[in-house]
């Protein structure tokens, strides 16, 4: 890559840290945990925060939802929650801290639970972007095969949790989930896995009890 | 964006143009299908690609494919060509005419009739990046869900084909084929779209025949 692009790059990453831990202060503050989901297009973030929503009620959980283009994805989760927000990047690969901050706008944070961010559909380009988290799921979908955390080792390396979707369709794939582990911990050996359902419902109990242990260790200040 | 970076990159798609532009009059001038098949991660490019390349054989095919981490792409398909290479970009989100341009060295361009080029699994960046490809063709598997295209519109606005994937798990999933067409044509209201199952083989066929008609189209002389 050439030099100036290197140095500029740097330069937008580091302006991009000095906005998420602005945000990152702000939600501390709030008490909200916030969870930054990222996968591939269609591996089902969607699709869980739905689920999620609607059974993390009556609990305050809102969403700010990053897409290339359309409102599809807010026109569902609106349905679940009061707080829900899009963000369309146009042709930008990925949510940036400012692109969240500026969507923040007039919601009053301190009556919030839960911020989940649904990053743009991109395995690649969002591991680089900080957007204030306190935690890192990534999400891949039973259909996408069992070697994709070793082919995209940044997003994975800096995960919290992943998530494997879609698992009601294993009956009818040739996926073999020791061979995902290995890929997985390959990159990222401590980092918990949790299979889900979010068509059936399986696993959502052990997701939603990982969010609440997550929000409660908020509380804890950090030694 | 900041104006010095709309710059920059600019200047790198002029620079990116300039090299597809030499690699486009080498595959011309040797009578090579070059197809860039892009898609997410997961959507099943190897897999047809391994059909293909079987299918496809005695005629001889050249296979480049793009990740940013591991040769499994590659060694899964040595097994169909003596002709396999692998690109690993590192954190590079999408394959440059460069790259392309590197791995050739050595092959004898001549003795081809077909070269895949295995793009990084990335619904975005890549459909910036012009790899000197007669054609492109962008795969969304079945279990993405049928509004994708419309989601990701700069990748499926310059396809010459829509290739939808895993079109045997259409029993076990409340996907709606005339949505997805919709999707499609929304963004690109020409383009073809092929239904295709690399488990099965339906579809292969029109897939097989899509490619030599636009082999053969290489032969006669734009106007």
């Amino acid at each position: 890559m050439p030099e100036e692009l290197v140095r500029l790059e740097q330069r937008l990453l580091r302006r991009n840290e000095d906005a998420a831990a602005e945000l990152r202060r702000r939600f501390r503050a709030a008490g909200i945990l916030t969870v930054n989901l990222m996968s591939s297009p269609g591996a089902g973030k969607t699709t869980v925060l739905e689920r999620t929503l609607a059974s993390i009620a009556p609990e305050p959980a809102a969403v700010v939802v990053g897409d290339l283009a359309t409102e599809n994805d807010a026109r569902r989760l609106r349905r679940h929650s009061p707080w829900v927000r899009q963000v369309t990047t146009g042709t930008v690969c990925h949510l940036e801290a400012a692109m969240v901050a500026a969507v923040l706008e007039g919601w009053d944070l301190e009556r919030l639970h839960y911020l989940f961010i649904e990053n743009v559909g991109n395995l690649v380009c969002p591991a680089s972007f900080d957007l204030g988290e306190a935690v890192r799921v990534v999400l891949f979908a039973v259909t996408e095969g069992e070697d994709k955390p070793e082919k995209y080792p940044p997003i994975v390396h800096r995960a919290d949790l992943v998530v494997l979707t879609k698992c009601d369709l294993l009956p009818y794939l040739g996926f073999d989930l020791e061979r995902f582990r290995a890929s997985v911990h390959s990159v990222n050996p401590a980092v918990p896995i949790l299979p889900l359902s979010a068509r059936t419902g399986d696993g959502l109990g052990a997701w939603l009890a990982w969010l609440r242990s997550r929000r409660a260790a908020l509380a804890v200040p950090s030694s």
